[in-house]
């Protein structure tokens, strides 16, 4: 039994609440179980220096952790002067996710930049980030969809969204929490589309090696959960 | 008029929810209107350095925004590398207006971190930060009381809250919001106890210098809004 | 009795001393007893990236202490890699009171960065370090108008000058000094105008809150105290 | 055909020397064709301070790379004053991959620091950096078992090699260079034991998604490949 | 004929203040012409981590500049945060010359740190922080002396002095000013004992090469130059 | 004797290896004995903001050290977030020493940076940059003269190379590696044309003063020294 008591393949409870910022053009307060991430989409109607006159719009993300997010209270980035190792691993995954899924053609000269920001952490941060960050950066196309700048679904092709699966006891488990992931053999995870391409796979052993077997395993998890959140997604998306 | 349509000596809608994290000992969400700061109280059981062995306790305060609390993104402190002036001046003063109200002698060895991270901004936030970090502060005091560490109301000896009145057209007004603070001709922020005593004050001229006179006004206002603050401070720690 | 053993309102020898630097276009040694700061203000025949073509000018200050300015060696900010807050708080308070008295339109596409160097700290060197400053920054302007590119009374329109006053064994005494400083209940920073209009207020309880009747004291104190050093300036600049 | 015109299970031409460092403990040049990586272990009695006292030791790995490995010349990371992302996730992945085929218990108390310095790239850093760094360690643990410190083969309980593949013109395609990962659909590195157990996978689209088929041919030619490093870290090491 | 109008073997007005800062155990302000260097030296007792118990002490300097002390206002080394080569190279330059003069022995655990700041600069601000940094030590130790912590001669064994010579239209002549620093074919540094030992010798061709012949006569000029610094240092220390 | 048995005047064995870079312009692995640096010359086609339009070129070193290069492992500086005042302090002195034989008006508006990265140390790294980054500067130019963008000996008229004489046990060696260097009593870098030019000079005590005849004694070592590193290099750049 996980320590969750949930079933092997059981995500955590999963929502999606958009419009929680006055200022952003597009938001999503994201929650898997007790990790809460608000993902904000900020545009900016210019691109960084080196695309310039290019024709075509970037899409980037940033990452952090509320101090005391945490268990324990972690200090500060902006205090310590530098964003840690992990925080700049996530916030390049994140990136290169939710680009993986867009035209940036079509998006035009313009810079989207989605912020995640960790309010409250339980595991899983760098997966709910991928997921409410595609919201949050729907929300803001659909935002400039209503005023003549884009189509959104131009931009944005396809769905993307994550999900962390791991070996626990030696079995296969979907969306591992803080205590799961502290306890797991293996870690990986999964990025992939709606339609169910592979975008990102990030598979680590924590102790022993695990073999091709067990990641096939992992896998499947990780194919039919992030079928599920692409489907929560759309619900939200049309709300 | 004001712009908010307010009456000169009325706040915005004021709210403060407690135990909105799973992990800190003492937190509360503070909502001046469309100003929301999340407070949260990290106790530690030990001192800084230069503190050690004096038998007393410390009280301490950060400050941070959301790259997007605000209309415009604003650079992430963490990736800029440094946390600038502002945030450095602001959360000093949060820490020495919660620290004016505490017996340090009382609370033991321990160090309580007060983090206030604008999650929206709109005017005011150092203000909120303090009357909703007085807040999360008690929280944490009673966690410590129910536990047997300390007695919460021989720590914090008094409530400390705070609010920014402003000149707008000659008129004295209280609780500026952002649009407000931007066209105020002075603006200043009162920090003051539940009995009245003042614990700061800081009161600039943003254009032409202003009257003593006018600055009795302001004085005045926020002698009236702080009682009323105090009031719903009990009212969010008797719940 | 003050450990100075000056009277209640009775501030240090103060003193202005012009023309010290070969090189900066206006520049003063300022003492307030043994507080002595050497200010200097540099033109720039440019203004920030930011205002650029605004036809409007800036006035800015920087701020900073020799390393054995104090009692105790500090260490050099220059090797901590970063100025820390209460200097950023400090030279941003400087920044804002030389403003508010000045004209930036009548001073043209200029800047003027007003360095204050504490060569020796004994307390009040941020009030002396903007009533040394306003007279750095005449002499600059002094400077500039011999060589017709500005009417220093139009960029100037009044002096302004700052005081430190506190609570001492709960009398109110003006110009602390360090040792009265360390021991003050409340410790109140005024700037003002040549008028009496008010610029800055900043008081702060060291420990318990103090009233308003107190408050009262002190700010009767700094407007007399405002209103001399006003006058010396004057003599200074006469000279 | 590939840029390189090798065939697609085909790497480039592979060594191993040992012995190139006057002063480290252990040492490897390692060459992946053009890509040539210098990597050193350098054994410390010690341990970070958060493993004291646990009897355990700790392997770690730093990265680099000359400003002008690469065929335009970089700026310097100790000019700029941080190591880039890039750097900071490529040597926490360099020490994860080191670390998992160790038993630190059997190093007792002792840190072994794996640097792996660039000194000409052409793509394939990160894997010739693990492949070599994996021999730079043990010919560490070599030099330790002729002082009697430790049994080699207690500590590195398997070997560790790394290759990337990739997708090229729809083919699977292992080793790949500089050119052909720039235009390559997907790239995947691969780290594994001599065992074959996984290690670590990291898989990215570049362009559009791949499928699950895809991944499976990149995989299948990882194993073959790393089954051949090892084979040839055995030959070096022997020597 | 020099800029300066001096013979070439005429330093310019050399005056050497004690007893120049309230605070600081020694200090002096040494002017070579219009260079002013303000040198304090701060007695710690306590050595750096790496000296503890090793019986000795240790004399290190720091070195800053004013930001308007030169003719061109340079950015504050604090705010850009962090130190450039020059002051890097300079400070360590004073903190050797000091040293080489010391006994370190003799000064018991004790560091004692001189600060040379520029108040004014107009060329050879290294030889004049050494040639004051020097005085400034003295004075400390003298202090020491009378409380019967040391003695001083025993610690300082020799005076120690500096001067830079250059060649200026083919001409060798001494102590350089700013004008004639700029337009000088070569600038050399000497740093000599009071008995006429070498220190320290740095000699620099700015434009064309020099030779064995024209640094010969630099020579000459440094050790009578230093010669007279010595007998000055002697005079202000009687005092 | 000196520990490393060589006659006082004989260097170690010195080698040339250029071409040792599929990138750079120009390059040269260096060898003195042990110490082993690797000089790369990349050349841009544009120059320093501040010499734009000066139709003036470029020459810059940058300098570095692998982090096992020495007996002991010492820090990264990247890691460490700057670089020491030892590296600022070598690299500025390799740049000066290259720019004192380049016609920089010869070069056009090109930069070439020099960066010299020890790969392994044993004493003299500065001498042996210098030395060996003037052959990869002369190869870089040597690239540029093949594609008819400078005449090579227009622009570098001369030859610069560089040696550390010292004096150990009283008697003046020249060439000194790290053990000799350790306990000499004096270290002079001399850094000369081949035309016999002295290009800069630092000599410095390391324990009591040394006389001006010891001086002459190093500085005759230097002067043959560099007449035979002056030979190797023409050999060198004829191959």
């Amino acid at each position: 039994m996980r320590p969750s008591r949930r079933q092997p393949d059981q995500m955590r409870a999963i929502s999606f609440e958009r419009n929680v910022s006055k200022h952003a053009e597009g938001s999503c307060l994201v929650k898997f179980g007790d990790t809460h991430v608000l993902c904000t989409a900020s545009l900016e109607e210019r691109v960084p220096p080196w695309m310039r006159n290019s024709g075509k719009g970037w899409v980037t993300a940033e990452y952090g952790m509320l101090p005391r997010a945490t268990g324990d209270r972690m200090r500060r980035e902006a205090s310590a002067g530098k964003q840690g190792g992990r925080t700049l691993e996530i916030q390049r995954l994140i990136g290169r996710s939710l680009r993986a899924v867009c035209n940036l053609q079509k998006l035009g000269e313009n810079q989207i930049t989605v912020d995640c920001d960790v309010i409250q952490a339980d595991g899983g941060t760098r997966t709910a980030s991928i997921t409410g960050g595609f919201v949050a950066l729907m929300d803001c196309l659909l935002w400039m969809q209503e005023r003549g700048m884009v189509r959104a679904s131009d931009v944005a092709r396809e769905h993307v969204a994550a999900i962390s699966c791991g070996l626990y006891n030696g079995v296969a488990v979907a969306d591992l929490d803080y205590d799961e992931d502290s306890s797991a053999q293996a870690d990986a995870n999964f990025v992939m589309t709606g339609a169910g391409g592979i975008v990102e796979i990030q598979g680590t052993a924590e102790g022993d090696p695990f073999s091709e077997e067990q990641f096939g395993e992992l896998f499947s998890l990780a194919r039919n959960s992030i079928a599920e959140l692409v489907r929560l997604q759309k619900e939200a998306l049309e709300r």
